[in-house]
């Protein structure tokens, strides 16, 4: 995995991000890079955060860990500032969501360290290119997320529902999405589950708990890829004192090309 | 793809179905064994049939081809006489069938080119060493085929619609299916549908066209194949004055093993 000049499409939608020119989520943006969903959180309970992402590595890819209280990010790309360069973060306190936030410089503590966590954004070129259509990217809008009945493997005080995301497809193109996906492990893999939302306990396709609701036409499955919103749900569990998320959708945007993490 | 020594369960099934001792459906006989769909065509149509294959790969993965006139398939195994050695055959004149036998050698000819085409069968050992069950394994049964209204490509006088093989799965399993048998492209490789079965022209999936009927549970997605059957529905079309096909599910057993044939 190596970065690219900084003169990139990343580096550029940062520089967008950074100044809050862009405070939404970040679907089709500087697609040819690999995005992550993040978790920060006091050093006192960052090892528990890492051997829950260890024991769930189908929702939880971990793609960087910061130093403690360094807010910088040098493995994913040039001059990554956490504290600045996510479009959207939420501010969670004893497991209760607090704030929204465009910038949490004012919020950063010496003992906090940055999880960056694989995102199915960085697969859905590859999608794209295969000639599998993406509802969601073709309307514009957020892919929709949902709690499961899937539990994860619990850790310290981490537990909770797997969550996912949801695309519609017909069938040939949920079996080449099977194919696609399965080539990037670090950024979700392969599906967790197609067809029938209540064997995975979603009541409404319609309704999802994250993102935005997108149709499922009479001829399409939905096809469910774990994702990295999971550790939102099991913060709102874990109720540590303080944590800070990217909103879902609204990733942080590396240097890496996405066609350097494929496993073929 | 070389073949095992000729003292192989291949070989001890070759000579069950020789001395007439096994004339039915070879599921799961042999398991590590590549198994194969037969078409005899008299030479003046052997072009023509060829071209079919070429143009239709998914249900028509040629794995060999013989000399005219000459029984033997050498590239397949030792001693293999196709004459003999397949559980049960049908012969076909002008498009209709009109005998099932057990041994063809009264009806050889001079002129006759024998086609072996890749089968499911072959990756089924592949999927329960995955942990994906099969139930017409389970219950020794043959697999359900069906026509579909998937068009194939003509070539001479050769067309119809795609025939499938079916197994029903759960959604985790019917997506790790499609990761295993992504890896034999020449045994019809990833499936062509999931899900409906209305989709591909299948009216009702408790009676298929070929094979046993099994059930689809409500858990279940009923995932779908392309099936080495497909050049018998092109034969009721193109109504060749002769043609000798095994019967559905009762095919001949190769030399050549199952994971030499993965292309991962």
């Amino acid at each position: 995995m190596k970065p690219e000049p900084k003169s990139s499409s990343a580096s550029r939608a940062r520089a967008e991000i950074r100044a809050g020119r862009h405070a939404t989520h970040t679907s089709g943006l500087a697609d040819d890079h690999v995005q992550g969903n993040l978790v920060i959180l006091p050093q006192s309970l960052a090892n528990d955060f890492l051997r829950f992402c260890q024991r769930n590595p189908k929702p939880c890819p971990v793609l960087a860990v910061s130093e403690p209280g360094d807010p910088m990010l040098p493995t994913l790309g040039h001059d990554i500032d956490i504290r600045s360069d996510v479009p959207r973060y939420r501010v969670w306190r004893h497991g209760e969501l607090v704030d929204e936030l465009t910038d949490i410089g004012a919020l950063w503590r010496d003992d906090l360290v940055s999880f960056v966590i694989g995102c199915s954004f960085s697969f859905e070129q590859a999608l794209l290119d295969a000639g599998v259509p993406l509802r969601h990217v073709a309307q514009n809008r957020n892919v929709a997320m949902y709690r499961t009945n899937i539990p994860t493997v619990a850790a310290g005080p981490f537990h909770g529902p797997m969550v996912v995301s949801m695309r519609p497809l017909k069938a040939a193109d949920a079996i080449r999405a099977v194919q696609v996906t399965s080539r990037f492990p670090s950024v979700h893999g392969a599906p967790v589950h197609l067809g029938d939302p209540a064997q995975i306990g979603i009541a409404d396709i319609a309704r999802p708990d994250y993102g935005d609701a997108v149709d499922v036409m009479p001829d399409e499955l939905p096809v469910f890829w774990a994702c990295g919103v999971t550790p939102q749900a099991a913060i709102t569990q874990a109720r540590p004192e303080f944590c800070i998320t990217h909103a879902p959708g609204a990733m942080l945007i590396t240097d890496l090309l996405n066609t350097h993490i494929a496993s073929l």
